[in-house]
């Protein structure tokens, strides 16, 4: 038995529908704190950014939406990152299933289907590792907030149960007006959040490598390793940079101790680049810091996850590229493995569309406000890497803004991905070829 | 005969030298207006300006610089552009010089020699060109000042000679510190100056076809297709762009009339490019007419002229390879040829490299100044693409600031230039390929 519609399409038609139920939802008296019922543009907005798991906000979750308001942006989210993990996935089985690409791909591309029992059982497996991941971290963030804040056992465990899934599916959602800067010195905290982060973020194809080859990593995949050895130098260079580049400022990590300051400089690395949680406030970081976040969240985290941004093994093939043209070598390889010609040239693609798209809703966004050019870019690049985190301009965007952002949001949570997937289905081969010619370059 | 060095590190010793000269003459007491011999820092940076013909200037070049210190920098930037167009007409001829690519390359990549002959035969040709261009429009410069603004011939004639060098090799230069704002509204003295920056800005490549197969523009070579298109398109859309952006703007052509402000959107689209006059205060436009600059300054004008960036055919390249992959073409290909690969890859590593320049450069920059983001990118992209344009801190940024400057200048103009054909040159075949592997992208 086989599905019916062009996958990209389905994807994208899921994810819009999933945004025009949460913005119904949404718009229901019952989902206000105050019972009056939110104006649409709210209600879109916070459903986009719900359903694409980004965070930007123009209204204060923990305040301005009731319970059920919240649980709606609660499942909105998990829903929105569990549908892309799953989805993704399938799309990225279609295009690399086996070592026979080439094969499977002509195969597929003429039929353009997905048997339905590859969606169920890809469906079931990350399904499971959400549920396990949540639950941990859930159990260990409701305990904290008890045994260690005094929070009743209601309270403590409706806080812990929003930031985990929040965590988990990078949607940066919180609860407080604050995000998670009351917890800024609470290593206990902040750590289980890294963790769920990290898990949700690297992607389903590397946890099944490190699931089901845990003690043999040289047979990763070169999407794992590649994933994972941008993932651990991107970490480490965000974690420096911050570190150097807040390590005096008064208004964030200067005061703290040097036990906070290595914490909380971990934690801007870590959610910097897809989480968007803020243990600090963004607004009062160095200019310096804001341009270290404009490469992290642009860049984002693991493919087929709750990650945003053009993803890391995006950039590590164009890094491959790169490097193999400055060594004269024909071939982009790492690991013993040259990476195709089509994935560097999709790798590209992914990387200029993605860079239009910023470049223009910048553009845009400073000709209909007045803000300054750094907080309007960071902005931008936050709701394209659907990271959410703000330097506190997005409420005070007019409208047409804030629906460039959602129309942001929503291209680089689903356009990036479906965008890939397309680009490998939609090849074909031509029936001639023109003369080659070699224009000057540089 | 053979000439004896890589070309690439010729040039870029050649372009030290000059600077190394240029320096020590600007700093003779007799260079300075007042006879006291200017600061290591001022005569170095000026001299890296104009040997790259950017324009970027911490002291005004009026006032500051004695008649012989103006006239050491006029030479500075005519050899700088002569130098350049020959150099990186030759390096690209080294590359390209047949269209059986492939085979000529292979030889040249053994010898790595390029004949004195070659050498000659082509400077003559730039020198006849840049004699010629500039003469014409000296002569209408130096006519327009001296009966239009009754100028005495002397300073009608230096005014004139200055500014037609300076436009000519995209420099930048002028000798009044409003740059040519005096002449906003004066068609006869833009005119000229924009036909002079566009000449020596397309490059010689395209001028030879331009010149030798005028009649007959489907025998063109790919590249100067390519760039004459490419830039047709940046005119025309910076052109759109600037008028729309700056229409209403009270500090900039707000008040002209609508032909003046034509005249000046085309004069900021010709200027943003490479050469960077300006005929209105910079520090007064936009922030959407500061971020088109920024592409604009980046792309920057033809190879293997007096333009800088990292050039208009490294872009159309990119674009073509975009276009191909969400068409599912195998081929990048335009005007009835494909582009070969090599040449792709090294317009992505061109573009890349230069990308990260620019973003060391800018956060460096921000790390050791405390102006805001969006003047620093300017200034960045500014001194990378040599265009010399400024929202006007460049005389304040403290000593480190000016030396990264001077470093992104030097990188921006030689650095381009000599790694594109380092990559071509640095070709090699491998005796091993590894097994492919398609890492999921997006
Ligand atoms: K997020
Ligand atoms: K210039």
């Amino acid at each position: 038995m086989k599905a019916i519609l062009h996958p990209a399409r389905a994807v994208t038609l899921a994810f819009l529908a999933a945004v025009m139920v949460g913005t119904v939802l949404l718009m229901l008296p019952a989902a206000r704190a105050d019972g009056s019922g939110a104006p649409w543009i709210v209600a879109l907005f916070t459903a986009v950014s719900a359903v694409c798991v980004t965070g930007l906000v123009t209204v204060d979750t923990g305040t301005y939406w009731s319970a059920f308001g919240q649980a709606t942006i609660m499942v909105l989210f998990q829903l929105g990152g569990f549908g892309m993990m799953t989805a993704a996935t399938l799309l990225g089985l279609m295009v690399n299933r086996s070592p026979r690409l080439r094969t499977r791909l002509m195969t597929q591309t003429e039929s353009r289907t997905l048997a339905l029992g590859d969606v169920s059982s890809v469906a079931k497996v990350v399904l499971v590792v959400t549920v396990l991941v949540q639950l941990v971290v859930a159990v260990i963030l409701i305990l904290r907030l008890h045994l260690g804040y005094g929070f009743g056992w209601l309270e403590a465990g409706w806080s812990g149960l929003f930031h985990t899934v929040s965590a988990f599916n990078n949607a940066g959602f919180s609860i407080h007006a604050d995000g998670l800067s009351r917890y800024a010195s609470d290593a206990m905290i902040l750590g289980p959040v890294m963790l769920a982060i990290f898990i949700g973020g690297i992607g389903f194809p590397v946890l099944h490598d490190l699931r089901h080859r845990w003690r043999d990593p040289r047979h990763w995949s070169l999407h794992s390793k590649l994933t994972l050895s941008g993932t651990l130098v991107l970490l480490a260079g965000g974690f420096l940079a911050a570190l150097v580049f807040e390590w005096h400022n008064p208004r964030t990590i200067g005061p703290f101790a040097v036990a906070d300051k290595l914490l909380n400089s971990l934690f801007i690395s870590v959610s910097a680049r897809t989480a968007g949680f803020n243990a600090i406030d963004i607004g009062a970081l160095t200019h310096e810091t804001w341009a270290l976040h404009y490469l992290l969240m642009f860049i984002g985290g693991g493919s087929a996850g709750t990650a945003g941004g053009v993803k890391v093994g995006t950039v590590a093939v164009l890094f491959l590229l790169v490097l193999a043209e400055v060594k004269g070598h024909p071939d982009a390889e790492a690991f013993g493995r040259r990476v195709g010609t089509s994935a560097q040239r999709q790798a590209i693609t992914v990387l200029v569309l993605g860079s239009v798209v910023v470049a223009v809703g910048t553009i845009i966004l400073l000709r209909i406000s007045e803000f300054p050019t750094d907080q309007i870019i960071f902005e931008v690049i936050s709701a394209f890497g659907t990271v959410g985190l703000s330097t506190g301009i997005t409420a005070q965007l007019p409208v047409t803004g804030q629906l460039v952002l959602a129309l942001l949001m929503f291209f680089g949570r689903v356009g990036t991905i479906t965008l890939a997937a397309s680009l490998v289905l939609s090849e074909r081969r031509m029936p001639y070829r023109y003369p080659e010619e070699h224009p000057i370059v540089g």
